[in-house]
């Protein structure tokens, strides 16, 4: 996992907190730890609290590349939800030491077979790829600031990846297309043969060349935070695919179900404190709910 | 089948048609015949073409409660659509002979197991209930205007039926909850003991006492014109159940498909063009491709 990890002041209708564990690469890495060890690429400062690296160790999680820059403060990133929480507003963003983070993928992380390119500069994402040469399964996600800032960059890094994870409205500001199906379409074109679509409420759809998946939401009554649902929702899916080591339609369709049953825990606590003691089993209820809230 | 048969004159992204063949009582008796004999109530004028009449009769509706007022003209609705098809923009109404609709429930028609109140003014729902005691299963769907106009109305509607069908943003309102679990709870208390929420691109979801089923939207790259989508989903639903004749949960959740299979036909041309020629094999097609869609 490479991405970002930091400290947030989060603020939604079921209260507030700040300085807690946040960050797309924190997320993505508790939640595929469920499944699988995880290697972590990431930056953070002294400030980090050593708590926040006894959880993740205990995780499953290895964390030989997450470096810990003595001189500098870890990212910070402070914002809110309204009622309808359709929209993360951003009140501030420091980014301290990650504004000069260079991903160094440490030498023996470098043969992994499964890559998860969090939302980072596609520039960086692509210096990862020119480190890390033999993955055999690489899924990249991005932001409406990339796609605005450097899509000739996000391009060349879709042309490299096997999956491209993306919201649907961020598919759309890319694509320059309101219809899902025709904007897939032309992303899929750049490269990856794989398109998994974050719908928020409306669930998540995985296209590839020949075929459609289209789950359904978990609903939930109470939303506390929905900070790291798409995150979290990623890594179980790649988690679940490495589980597996089998890179094929079933595996993908069931780890799309695994990552959004992380998910759907995710967003009822604030940042990552659902994910502290979320249990296996829970995952595994969630899993056959899903079966029942889509059979028919 | 109790409801509106119109003349719609529709602009699309598509192009544009003119008084062709509508009306909510139409799509869901076009959509219910598939499966089963239809009773259709409504009124049109003296200027509902003879054309229209056959191809109804043709489909398994009965005409009996179809008034054709010899002094009147047929209720007409023009409207167009922008690129997201979001929302249905009325350029005018002429309610004509709708204006003083009372239905009137042909003798014969008053044993009827299955009743399906399109969306009339409540009121209107309220004397159709009188007259339609014995139904084993009633179905009434509504919209924005009367949610405004007759809340109270709606709600004794609501305390006779058996389900209760209605898109997803007029759910928001009516419950004034922006939570859609929340939303249907509220709803569920006013006495349905199923509430089915239309949800566009996002599918269709219902709920019971103790069971969701949320199935997800089949998807188009084009769409022509999604008017009667609600329509011919609702009609594809009770058409299913009656034809089944058991009302269980497992027959509810394969009426959904079906009803979602008829509607996803239904928006690839205009008006009811699409329902005229559409053969019942395509629909069976189309259910095994939900299962394709949707499973893992």
């Amino acid at each position: 996992m490479v991405g970002s990890v930091a400290l947030d002041s989060i603020a939604t209708p079921s209260g507030k907190r700040e300085n807690i564990l946040g960050g797309s690469a924190t997320y993505l890495s508790l939640a595929a730890g469920y499944f699988s060890p995880v290697n972590l690429v990431s930056v953070v400062g002294s400030d980090f609290p050593g708590s926040h690296l006894e959880l993740l160790k205990e995780r499953n999680i290895d964390l030989k590349g997450l470096i810990i820059k003595e001189k500098g403060k870890t990212f910070r990133w402070q914002g809110y939800y309204e009622d309808d929480f359709n929209e993360a507003h951003t009140v501030s963003t420091e980014l301290n030491v990650f504004e000069n983070f260079k991903p160094e993928i440490p030498q023996e992380y470098r043969d992994c077979d499964y890559l998860f390119l969090a939302n980072i500069d596609p520039d960086l994402q692509r210096e990862v790829l020119h480190q890390v040469k033999k993955a055999k399964f690489i899924v990249c996600d991005t932001m409406n600031y990339w796609i605005t800032q450097k899509p000739e960059s996000l391009k060349k890094v879709l042309a490299e990846v096997d999956a491209f994870m993306i919201n649907e409205s961020e598919l759309r500001q890319f694509s320059g297309e309101s219809n899902l199906l025709k904007a897939v379409k032309k992303v899929m074109g750049l490269g990856s043969d794989i398109v998994v679509v974050k719908r928020g409420d409306s669930g998540a759809a995985m296209f590839t060349g020949n075929s459609i998946f289209s789950l359904s939401a978990y609903p939930l009554e109470i939303i506390v935070d929905p900070t790291g649902a798409g995150d979290s929702f990623g890594g179980g899916f790649i988690g679940y695919v490495c589980r597996q080591d089998r890179i094929e339609e079933k595996v993908l369709r069931k780890a799309m179900v695994y990552g959004s049953a992380i998910a759907s825990f995710n967003v009822g606590g604030f940042g990552t404190e659902r994910l502290k003691d979320l249990k296996f089993e829970e995952i595994e209820k969630r899993y056959q709910e899903f079966k029942e809230l889509t059979g028919f």
